[in-house]
């Protein structure tokens, strides 16, 4: 593996797509190659604009993504896209069809594009996807856009580790829409209502300065975008409003104190996953709920069972791992 | 709190409604009262027909549940219902509403109503939900309704501890709802066509069945249903089907094989819940993360530090853990 790498590493430097690709492949497949490349490649990352799209499904996020990696291009800025679908544990028809129809990009090397989508590891795919986000930046892409379909907890995970969050709806979603902005709002810097030629366009206006008064935010107001990105109108804007919000960002200091909090959430993503993958090395999770199904014990004493026996296994082991940390530490 | 517990139990197996609220609120506060609570009502449990209903905002979920518990108790059945909402940090407006409809049933002591929303703690509610719903069982309700608000990965995660998932739509959700299906497609069992006396239901039956044709799925086929809630129809046939989902589980040996399924992630979450909670107190998860922000390391590498850090420090703490395992080892 660390033969690849070797190889690998600096063709990603300089954005070749194929190795962005592959490097792509290695996070998605997890192990310890997506950790040495990880690795390798973070200090290279902290330069790209992160954006994360979200919404709820039809509101023409995968069209807004488009048109505004388009408006990046004739700016002759680069730019990497995520598409990640949470929902789906299969390369489902809604990413099929956001690859379609950005198939106009493809052919342009100046843009990245690819989808993720959940392969069985349930509650893998916000680390992995952020991990791609780290392999893009340090590929040198100016911009990186973390499109999710559909909307929920775990896409608001996705996005969580970006930049600056933009939220997308549409009007005439009534009251429905209600459940999902309140989730929705406190992770958004930026509120675009799309298909803003259609009826209804000023309620939704409404109805999002109305929760935006109720919320708490901080200095910084989401301001509230108009699009009809079919059309390419209010995409400078949308582009506008993420650097104006990234320039707040950086003055405020705030933008030290958000990745703090991202390497905070990255780093227990990777504790858990963990703590599971040393259980099963060591007692076999499958086989200790076995025996507690059998003898109708309860998920914490089981739990307690695995815990105990990867803290006496790891003992010994452990030390393989902490040794590059201390030759790493000053 | 042992001496509490001591009090609380017996009333709680009694159903007395206040102390499951009490109980409830435990689970809520998490830590060594919720793991002690379990693990006492734990061997009570396994009598109840536990059924998850999700499906989209708008949905008419909970007056379908509301419904659904009044026929319950006029075959005089009890019921526990619990209404889970993810996406929302507050018990926001659409949680309110739903307890506002089904007031109505707050004075019936056969019928006990909570909400519970995610209350800082990420990722806890599906692990404190179902720590809810072994409480009503063990309380002796004949039926436990687990409701979501909004649809997910958060919200399968919710329901996906449960014997029975039914899953609710409306028609005229149209091809945007094509995303949420496929993620929801694979864990239902009963599949419920809501507002049924509303133009499209026809294709919303032929696009489920459709999309049931194309999915795996094992002896049972999901049965889709129509119901108008708002006028009682069709409610006899949703919990018959649930009934008979229940029977078929039984028969053929699925409700043990999913029981341990759901055993196993219950276990999973509890262990990662605890190897952040031990990196926490052992090192500080906060001033590592600090350490290696200012250091740039990566996040692979601050959680390494962490999980030895675990590793070392629990070595001898864990054997007062392990010993009441042992005691309960045949």
């Amino acid at each position: 593996m660390r033969a690849n790498l070797d190889d690998l590493v600096p063709r990603l430097l300089e954005r070749q797509p194929r190795a962005v690709a592959r490097a792509i492949s290695i996070v998605e497949d997890g192990g310890e190659g997506q950790r040495e490349l990880v690795r390798r490649l973070y200090p290279h990352t902290g330069k790209a604009r992160i954006v994360g799209i979200t919404g709820p499904p039809g509101a023409g996020k995968s069209t807004l993504v488009d048109r505004m990696a388009r408006l990046c291009r004739k700016r002759d800025e680069t730019v990497g896209i995520l598409c990640v679908d949470p929902t789906s544990p299969y390369t489902g028809g809604a990413i099929l069809g956001d690859r379609i129809r950005m198939q106009s990009l493809y052919t342009d090397p100046g843009v990245f594009i690819r989808s993720m989508a959940t392969r069985g590891a349930m509650g893998g795919l916000a680390r992995a996807s952020r991990d791609a986000v780290d392999l893009l930046d340090a590929a040198g892409f100016d911009w990186v856009l973390l499109e999710t379909v559909g909307v929920g907890q775990d896409e608001v995970d996705v996005v969580r580790t970006v930049d600056s969050v933009v939220v997308v709806t549409v009007p005439g979603l009534g009251d429905d829409i209600q459940a999902i902005k309140a989730g929705i709002l406190e992770i958004a810097d930026v509120f675009v209502i799309n298909k803003a030629d259609r009826e209804g366009v000023e309620r939704a206006a409404r109805d999002l300065e109305m929760m935006l008064s109720l919320g708490e935010h901080g200095e910084w107001l989401p301001p509230i975008l108009k699009t009809v990105a079919s059309r390419e109108e209010g995409i400078g804007e949308v582009l506008a409003a993420v650097e104006r919000h990234r320039e707040h960002l950086t003055a405020s200091g705030e933008l030290d104190k958000r990745r703090r909090g991202h390497l905070r959430l990255r780093v227990e993503t990777i504790l858990k996953e963990r703590i599971v993958a040393a259980a099963d090395r060591v007692l076999g999770v499958e086989r200790e709920v076995e025996r507690g199904f059998e003898q109708r014990t309860d998920p914490y004493r089981v739990a307690d069972r695995l815990f105990s026996g990867v803290i006496h296994a790891e003992e010994v082991e452990v030390e393989g791992v902490i040794s590059p940390m201390e030759e790493r530490a000053p």
